[in-house]
């Protein structure tokens, strides 16, 4: 077994970059404090005995030698970035429960024969850069190294750039060697777990997603002297597309979510129709056709409601999708198994979240080990989690982990 | 008559300050920018002979001395701010077309009974800091000084801050003082004029407005994992009240005007529901008493949205209420007089925006004259007007004061 207390305290240190007022955290993507993170993940992980690269993408591997290191290794890992009002334990939990079950192999004085690593994905949010898993992505060839690098902030600054300005630009390949098996640990970030009273989630599928990036525009003139029917408010339209991504959720009950996370509107003042929105869609589904019947009703809506609201749709893009994932069996089968060894409650679950673990599964084995977070929150600072969770997760992910290391 | 040259040529040189792209400006109250053109003017006003004196609200006064100088003064004026994407008239014709009355009063070696004040109004746009007209409004005892002063913009900067540090804090008590009349030229804003091809607009009457604040909190969390039925979107809340809103300035048509011109989403994340929305709503009406019924269904729409949505209005704040406005029948005459002097077609009008003009109306015998501007667009970079307009105003501006600075 792990050590849970300290995980638990490794994970509390983590925290304290980019802590919030609500006891959440801010640890954008490539911004200084995430170089913090990094750094403090690096000195722990040497104190543990592993030596680092650090690939193209800003992707940090943490290897403990196998005895035979010619061997794939089994890797495990997630992500160090947060949401702009982030949880304590989104993605820095995969990262640190790796590294916890290197530190409790040093313990116990055990040697694997595959080398294990833990890895930090770069840029997993999507938060500042857009699309979700870009470093995964790339690692596992869905995306080109120049498409990664050349993501972009709101304020215009690349991936790239920003990789070299915290001096994690790596020159080691990004991808394109064998893994023997991948595995990630997570906090659920739904209510199901916990609702069931249930301590791990034995996740067998991943949800497919859409994202898109809309402009609508209209034409910004005086809020007082432009008679009604005259008006080309684009907020106006922005909205009923908000009200419309609702329904089709609903519609798509119960496994459909469907969300409008972000709007910016331009001028945005307050005397002035606005002439200008820019919004984000995200649909998803676990059934790829279902989503592609959402892509449709986005798509029909959309275009109804511009003509209604006499707006241009100046942009319509689809900037991420990929399918519903399948888990690889035996992956699966290992979980469970850590599970049942030490008695915890389970189910197997479908992730609604996207994970490195998505991207990975298309170039290696793998799957996923949820635990539950409290009232399903997160994406917000109050996300949390008990340490009796936090404990139990890491253990299914050493068993599970050995396993493939000793294969 | 004016110098139609060398008011345009003016027009256009101010318009250099600030300069967009599109050929607009961007001059926000209180602005280095602004600055900058307040100290054009204040030299033109020099060089045209005039004393100039700045009050505690920055109102900058170019005053051309009467023939008994303790007499009260005849005044015109306007705004020299902008909005962020604003026209090259909008305000700073009415403050340049009073220039050159003074200038053409100069040419002529007129001398007037009374004395002839050129005022620049600080901050009436309300676009940086909320709401508008706050000057003229402390001016005319509407607001208090500390009100004025402590309006704030959305870094949480102060009027009375930004006074000081572009050097326009001055010493002068705002308001308080016998005024003879005033008169406020401005584009229309509208499409009215343009449309029915004349030149003048007199206006009677400026509609009553009603701005107002609202926060909805929902929760953040997770757009993935997250079922649509557990949300609490504030986006969502806040989208139902923008139609909302615009069905309420359709139902009482043809009049009525309802508007959300500012929205910001929190966390303003693709991939999180947001948990928290700010937004402003604008309604405007002639009549107050159906000013007044919009009011209700507002707060009534609201109260339901919310409900329906699982969220708490944290925040509803009328934030400026002013009723119609009914300018001075003796002023308006003279500006009817003038008008059919120069032969120009003109029609009676009600303003659909506020000017300083609608708070001056509380202290002074006051009103307005309207030239158009193309397709009725303003609050607009592409804001436009004709040499022949621009002219046609000031000729009646010029002998609508010219007649009360004799009586
Ligand atoms: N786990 C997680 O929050 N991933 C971000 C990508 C997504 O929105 O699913
Ligand atoms: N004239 C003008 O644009 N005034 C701003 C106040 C308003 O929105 O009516």
């Amino acid at each position: 077994a792990v050590n849970g207390q300290r995980l638990w305290d490794s994970l509390m240190e983590m925290a304290k970059i980019g802590a919030t007022p609500k006891g959440g955290v801010c640890r954008l993507a490539l911004t200084d404090l995430d170089r913090e993170g990094r750094d403090l993940f690096v000195r722990w992980a040497k104190e543990a005995g592993c030596t680092i690269s650090v690939d193209q993408m800003g992707n940090v591997f943490a290897r403990r030698a196998g005895q035979d290191d010619t061997l794939p290794p089994v890797i495990t890992g997630s992500h160090a970035d947060s949401q702009p009002t982030g949880g304590r334990f989104d993605g820095i939990y995969g990262v640190l429960g790796g590294l916890e079950v290197i530190r409790s192999l040093n313990d116990h004085g055990i040697a694997t024969r595959r080398a294990i690593e833990v890895v930090i994905w770069t840029n997993e949010e999507g938060s500042r850069f857009a699309p979700a898993m870009v470093s995964s992505g790339v690692f596992a060839g869905v995306f080109s190294l120049e498409y990664g690098l050349s993501r972009t902030d709101v304020d215009g600054r690349t991936l790239g750039q920003e990789l070299e300005r915290i001096g994690y630009a790596g020159d080691v390949p990004c991808g394109g060697r064998p893994i023997h098996a991948a595995y990630e640990l997570h906090i659920e970030q739904g209510p199901i777990l916990e609702t069931e009273g249930r301590t791990i989630g034995v996740v067998t599928h991943a949800q497919g997603q859409r994202w898109y990036e809309v402009v609508f525009t209209g034409q910004e003139s005086h809020a007082g002297p432009t008679p009604m029917p005259r008006r080309r408010d684009a907020l106006l339209g922005a909205a009923r597309v908000v009200d419309l991504v609702n329904r089709i959720g609903h519609r798509h009950a119960p496994y459909a979510c469907a969300t409008v996370g972000m709007l910016q509107v331009h001028p945005n003042s307050r005397n002035v129709i606005p002439g200008r929105v820019f919004f984000t869609v995200d649909l998803r589904h676990p059934d790829d056709a279902v989503l592609a019947r959402m892509d449709q009703e986005l798509r029909e809506g959309i275009a109804t409601i511009a003509a209604d609201a006499k707006l241009e749709t100046t942009r319509f893009e689809q900037i991420f999708y990929y399918a519903p994932v399948t888990f690889d069996t035996s992956c699966v089968a290992a979980v469970r198994a850590a599970t049942e060894r030490f008695g915890y409650s389970h189910r197997d679950m479908v992730s609604g979240a996207g994970h490195d673990a998505c991207y990975l599964a298309q170039v290696a084995p793998t799957s996923m080990i949820f635990v539950p977070c409290v009232g399903g929150i997160s994406h917000n600072e109050i996300e949390d989690a008990t340490p009796e969770w936090i404990t139990a997760g890491a253990n299914v992910l050493l068993h599970a982990m050995l396993e493939r290391a000793q294969s």
